[in-house]
């Protein structure tokens, strides 16, 4: 008897944020192969009794190859278990599920997605800066700031620099001041506001307001650490702290920094 | 004693894809200010005594406008009451949550969102097609194809005719035709790939896959009516019905339409 992969998007790290069917599948789960993203608060929501095997140490840095993730995944599956793939956010944003699951199925494993809120809503919800907004963003875009280490940062600035759009860039952090400079070459203005969040929704998350011109020294200043995510656009003019009903006063172009608890 | 309004997304349609989070909001609700979008389902969970208060019949067309929205809202929340805002996807994406909760801030009433799954996710997941994938797409954009009566449809095709990228449309079935045309003459290719899912995740689902030089013919020979999602870019050719593991041998030029019950 052949198990099964259920490739679930555990969210931006708060439990509660898992949806129903996350929970579901993790809780049906013999052998829980985890990344690192995960919070410990999540994986304290695995079954008793399951199978535990860790196979990622960062987004950019993984501590067991995707191939072998991929072996790892098919002889669990060949062996009976029923196996939860477990990954920050949602695995078919940035999340290499859709890597697995084709893998799986050229070798006859059946798998089952489960969607997660992927770190752009975690941040937005937290922090009230929404990803669409009538009048300041008519579309929102994920994007890397991340390559292999072998290979240039390859993103498209022109396309990129839509003054209409949220950008949202995970993983670039050590990327930031060459994004920016990219932006601002292709048309968008120095004080296009930003917002820097790391670790979000954990209890050292730190936020940052900043703008175009200013975001590389100010993150450098602030040392702010991976994983960090960006929003850049006019919606970040509407940042409020979530834990008070206080609009924050201006978006000053020097550094801000909120820790929350 | 002024009571808060909770924002919630109910995500796509399937409860079982709500976050813990939205269920535990609803659960506490006294009125409940709903969409028509949000699923019979959904609406199945509201707890027994809360008061139901239907505003929207369809993303393009409130019964009650905005501004009448806003107002029940507060005046709810001024009332004492614990107030379920209840959203289809996610309040954050073309939600107009923070427009609700500017506009509740401003009045002194508490505002917290819980995230919901957009559709774009909750199509992905159902169909295996991912919103990113290596070599096929490093980022993902979400517009809307939609535009009030009044105004032109109003989209950058320069910046969103982007090979690598996947272009997720909401609310684009009347104008999918200009959209095919606005993309081509901005050089993608007229065999890019494209994903139609009218109604997606309730029984009627329906999902056509097609290419950029002939889905507005197949959308209107197949009647889809709204709402339906695009997806366009190389990741549909990643289609394969979550149902089984065959996966879609072609993705050929001539119609395909698949219906899950």
């Amino acid at each position: 008897m052949t198990g099964k992969v259920f490739l679930i998007g555990a969210g931006p790290g708060d439990p509660e944020l898992m949806t129903m069917r996350a929970v579901r599948m993790l809780g049906a789960a013999d052998v829980v192969v985890y990344d690192r993203l995960v919070s410990d608060d999540i994986m304290a929501m695995v079954p008793e009794g399951a199978r535990l095997i860790g196979v990622g140490k960062a987004p950019q840095f993984h501590s067991v190859p995707q191939d072998r993730i991929n072996e790892i995944l098919l002889e669990e599956a060949l062996a009976g278990y029923v196996v939860a793939r477990l990954k920050g956010g949602d695995p078919l944003i940035f999340g290499r599920g859709s890597e697995e699951a084709a893998y799986l199925a050229a070798h006859g494993v059946e798998t089952e997605y489960a969607p997660g809120i992927t770190a752009a809503q975690g941040v937005a919800s937290a922090t009230g800066v929404p990803l669409t907004h009538r009048g300041l963003a008519t579309s929102v875009q994920y994007v890397t700031g991340h390559r292999q280490a072998d290979q240039p940062l390859d993103l498209d600035w022109k396309r990129l620099a839509n003054p209409d759009t949220t950008l949202v860039v995970y993983m670039g952090v050590a990327n930031i001041g060459q994004i920016a400079v990219g932006l601002m070459t292709e048309g968008l203005p120095e004080s296009t506001p930003v917002m820097a969040v790391a670790e979000s929704t954990t209890p050292r998350e730190k936020r940052l307001i900043s703008r175009l011109d200013s975001i590389a020294a100010d993150v450098r200043d602030a040392g702010l650490q991976a994983p960090v995510l960006f929003f850049i656009g006019k919606v970040v003019s509407m940042y409020r702290d979530q834990l008070s009903t206080e609009h924050v006063p201006q978006m000053a172009p020097e550094l801000a920094v909120a820790a929350h608890g």
